[in-house]
């Protein structure tokens, strides 16, 4: 549901990864794999997780195989669903093709599957830590991603934060207006005044686009919401007492998002807050990776004396 | 030293994560911020850490500079040269220039920077943890990472292990060949011989490609290593009196590798039954990140007035 | 004061241009005109125009100089700022250099600056027919454009349009919603209550995303703003009185858009009901061009017999 | 009937185009239009017009279909072949298939059909106000184009001059030559003379390049076709009888082609001068945009409630 | 049996190919060929020659096919398997499909066929000069490659070498490493030791990094293998006595290399001093291209009045 | 003097020969040559040759620079001028710099201008057979190249060919006809009348567009003149009998091109034939490539102990 991971951002991720692992082809293979073996292979995890980016598999399959041969494509089948939740042991795929096609995709096909999986996973160990928390204004509490993903592969981290159930934040730069300390130092100068100041600076921008400021102290809130043009409030590292209080000054006037070193240890309690959203770095920051594995069962090939061509 | 990080892949790879964290410029900055504003930034790490890929924030900042004018450009100095350590609060590098390119820089050079100081990181406590086990050939015993990098930012990954003490693995499928179960089992077919199997697929590579051949039990050894084709022996998921027995068995004709599920505990041990490489997928395969912050100062801008153009 | 139009979006335009204008170099300049012959020549409007990407002038003749020789760049200087009138016959530029990159530069600079600068002039027309109207609201009334746009061209024009001084709509399908008649009978199939089917689909959406809902007639409205998730209404094709009708209903619960075949003559009008802003496909859809030329001169050259390399 | 308009460069220019105009996917469809639901829709004319680059619409939905599922695939029929007029209100394309990629595509296919169908449109007017015009030497006087084209877009407008009926000029500055003013002044230097210039100029040209020169006077005409070596002489700006004592003094040792300023109102006359061709920037400069829409219809989709995922 | 030769990196070759080939289409077909009209050619030998790269013609008529219509597809059969040998007037490949497509692709097609075919012809006459000839240590000798290739067709020529019964050298800088005297020179500066020196730089080096160091005389082989880290020694231009010298010295610690000016002529003998492979540039550098020809027949066409669209 | 040879084409080829050659860097290098070592070498020809694209050495070169640090940049100096005889032993470029820059490009820089040079040696040799032979029409006869250029390397074959003293026939399939029998065929179908039917399909083309026509049988010669369409009429194969009467037949109504297998010993009686025009495919098919060397000095270097990093 993540409109930033389309097929086509997953192709070119896919075929700069392949051209990566094998900059002139797979030397084991070629030599040591009959042309003509065939192989049936389940990528299976051996640990409990939350499946995401399942196309990965075929979007890697497809692009290491042959396209002029028929005989030549990979198939991948029997793909669970993304979002749902798998127990060591279960099989996430299964995929049956030429030999030399699967051994060259497997290695691409589990590093990238394997860090969606385990963005996947740790958002959904955000999410239950969250429950059924909700906002002052009522609203379920999202869990959000920020910006902290692994360069080149946002689409693919930002859907797999959906996956397990979390929400994406703006996607870049690009999409919608976040203010820091930093914007605001440089856009007050010497001696600005904060609520004119955004006020003038938000009559510069498209009517669609949200604007998000970040807050680090309570009595920076009133002068930033006077400027009547803040969509949401950031209060970054702000105690559990402050946002509460800050959730209170805010009385529905933006969107609250707490941000800051959550944990899934913290988060229950900040959810509580009545904030509306808690952004989580760690959903992609150091979110590692999943232990999965392609275990391959090679048919049996008549024709094993010369592998080639 | 890793011959892969060249400054042709680096831009090719801070290219791309530019281009997706702002495929149509930075919202933030061009509103709030004046163009005629400056910052000097420091690049600080917030936890002990070993440096790996310091160039990443000149490439960045590069990267955002205007090209036409020389008042455009960000200056990067102090960068901490790859491989020393840092502690908490210590700074990495300082940044200067517009502050509208520092902060569209912003991510994306904390982004890279802080994947590979963490494999770097991890890498460092790795080798320690070997100290200084010798093989039972007489060689300082390495720690040698995998192939499982997150695809797009192997040459960064590869490079920081090396940051970290560590050695590299092949880089790709193309430079080396690693025969794994599944090759032999595609390669002998129903009823194959292993020992001559090997000898004759190793003469369709050229004479320069090193063989690299998994075995999973000592009974397997003597037949690989009777082919005389064989540059290292990797002894996946063996015990350590397997691991000695395996030593013992190849007697100086392979290089030995141990590999399979090692872990800061276990590599200590692991290194000191004799063998010539320990291999660790997790140096890389979730490294996760470090946590590395831009702290800005604003330079005073006596014209703030109106950011514009 | 477009985020969009960056240095790195203008180079890939200019390089994709005069890739197209000389796949295989300029047969006539490298035939009739000595290597080192020079020129100096002026970009100069023959109508009166709002001028927009002035520096597409030294994008272009910088991607003409030969990186190898100093000598061989061309230089661009008297650039008038973006935004700022010219009468005919005023100089938008002044460019001197090798008089073969000059002429190698010419038709693809004015090919590009023509298309922006009418983009401009046109944008001033429409923004000073509506003159100081202000909303409902009390806000100045805001002149928007469309992704009418010409494919490829897409930064430009935008920003054109803020020279002109309009202002951008959402850029692309990526960075804001826009649920018009076919999305909603999609959402709703057969018997779909509208009020709870945007509130579900908005709740599915990042809280960063503006939301706006097209409507064509005055019932609609209510249970569009009922849902309490649209941000901008837009009354498509609506009649003066029945805008102002919508106007009144809106009640200031969301900012109201003015669209559909609106004219230099209807704008004023259509301006005055209270509306927040218009749009205007016409401001890219169909701009034209508008008539600059290069005025050159040719320095005396010494050695003009013959003309190799 | 151009050459320059091949599968490949319309698939490119279809790619850019859609990605500009939605970098990270379309965030309207994917959160409003259920996965399942399809839409059958016709691409219509509100203008009488020339149909050009029909097979853009093709091009575009293709490009927007999933290639993993044949589900995914748009299908478009009964395209009105190239060159044929419309009166408002006709269909110029069927288009059925999934409604996300129905919607995905629109707006991109709208806005290289409108430009394409106008450049046609608007040839044809000036082909028609040539009517039987005969040149001098007896041939049918051409309307031919001109370099002034959309930067990105030159091979589709070519296409669409020929489906209106006018002729291209050469398509670059790499297939024919062009000497103008400035390329003489350079060539002849302080006192150089022009006759045999032109004729050692033209020596280093390959043979099969055309040779066009442009005059701005009478008394330019003798000197130049002297040289034996043009092709075409360019008689720019010229009166209406100006060009008739052109052609005449031309005497059929060249084509004669008029240029210059050139207009609906004008062209009729100077076609009968006796010149062979006349060139009109204003085919593509300024060419404008069709009104096109496409129209809608969503099948009935059983499965409306939950347009996850 | 090359692992680079992929079909991903021939598609690549062959996009470039065409694209350079036809920039913007080509005139001849467009103008002359009716749409309609198809064509069966085939591709024929005008000498004695080994096949190589017989998929050249498939991959390039593919790209040259309209992937609109399945009337378009080019179809290629018969094509002769890499490494047969073929006898002046022979058929290589049959071709059948649309004439434009086919004459499109012609050029380009048999451009690299050619060359790759020149390659295996040349090799295969190296490797019959060298007949049974074996090493000192008992192997076939090899005759193998260099790195002097055509830039950009490494990959078909590398194949091109075994299909001729060649063996392929290392594929590039980044996949094995050779010492020359001038890296030994930097390594060594001014007074430094060979042997001590060899190691530790060995010690930076991967563990699958086979290491080839190139001598020019027979006294600096000693120390070069004392090394212990050597896998092959170069015997740079030797005499067939130093050659014969050297492999005693060598005595099986690596293999060797016989390098050097080698020609048809002399590379028997130097196969019978007992090195284990010889190094010819020839093989690629200078190989020319074999002489072939598509020979065509059209189709009886009914509709050949006018050839367009 | 050819057109298409830009310093963009020259950088693009470039970047792809690097990229081959060495995917993932030197090893080598990195290992074996202290970063800090420095190198001064000569590009010296072992053959006499005719220089071609000089200038590549020093494109080479740039691209192999560190961009970052100024004394990272590699500096070529002395180049001789394209189109300069060379003695075996002559210098033709020299080079400072970076050790491990000179030795990285030292490759590809040589396989480019060998094949470059052998291209302009071999040209100058037909010119100078063909001397001073002057066409029936009292033209120096030319000597022109083909479409038979290395794939990826056209721009700098009929570059070199220009620097050899030849002439340039069309650059590719879109600037030129060129109708063999095969297309004759195609547009005739089964009776069509010659005269006429080139006369309908050139009216098709551009008026730019030079028309040549092939034909094989003096018979041919009048219908296809009759057209009065045709620029340059090639006799294919033709003894050196028929090519004087079909000079004479011709009468100055077309040029007149040789083609079919001419060769260094046949083209002098050919040139005297009184054709313009002398096709040579030789020359750049199958030229092969000039022994060239980089002869290297490496600078005595005071810290040559750890090549690190």
């Amino acid at each position: 549901m993540t409109a930033a991971y389309t097929p086509q951002v997953l192709r070119a991720v896919v075929d700069r990864a392949l051209a990566e692992d094998a900059p002139f082809g797979d030397l084991t293979s070629d030599a040591f794999v009959p042309a003509t073996a065939r192989a049936r292979a389940v990528v299976r995890t051996r640990e409990a997780c939350v499946v995401a980016c399942g196309d990965v598999v075929a979007a890697v399959m497809t692009a290491c195989s042959d396209p002029a041969s028929p005989a030549g494509a990979v198939r991948v089948t029997d793909v669970v669903p993304d979002g749902e939740r798998l127990a060591p042991g279960d099989v996430l795929a299964v995929v049956e093709g030429p030999a030399r096609a699967v051994l060259r995709g497997e290695r691409v096909a589990l590093n990238l599957l394997a860090r969606a999986v385990a963005v996947a996973t740790r958002t959904a160990a955000y999410v239950a830590a969250v429950g059924d928390a909700v906002s002052a204004s009522g609203r379920p509490v999202r869990v959000v991603d920020t910006r902290k993903t692994t360069p080149g592969l946002r689409a693919l981290e930002k859907h797999a934060v959906t996956c397990g159930g979390g929400f994406n934040h703006r996607y870049s730069l690009s999409d919608a207006v976040m203010v820091k300390d930093n914007h605001l130092a440089a856009l007050l100068g010497a001696d600005g005044e904060v609520t004119s100041a955004l006020r003038a600076a938000a009559a510069r921008l498209p009517h669609t686009t949200h604007l998000e400021v970040e807050v680090d102290r309570l009595d920076q809130i009133e002068p930033v919401l006077a400027s009547g043009v803040v969509g949401t409030l950031m209060l970054d590292n702000f105690s559990l007492e402050d946002l509460r209080a800050g959730v209170t000054l805010v009385a529905g006037r933006a969107l609250v998002e707490a941000s800051g070193g959550v944990t899934l240890e913290t988060i229950g309690a900040i959810a509580r807050t009545g904030v509306d959203l808690v952004s989580v770095g760690a959903l992609t920051h150091g979110a590692g990776s999943v232990d999965l594995g392609l275990d391959m069962e090679l048919a049996t090939s008549t024709a094993a004396a010369d592998p080639r061509p």
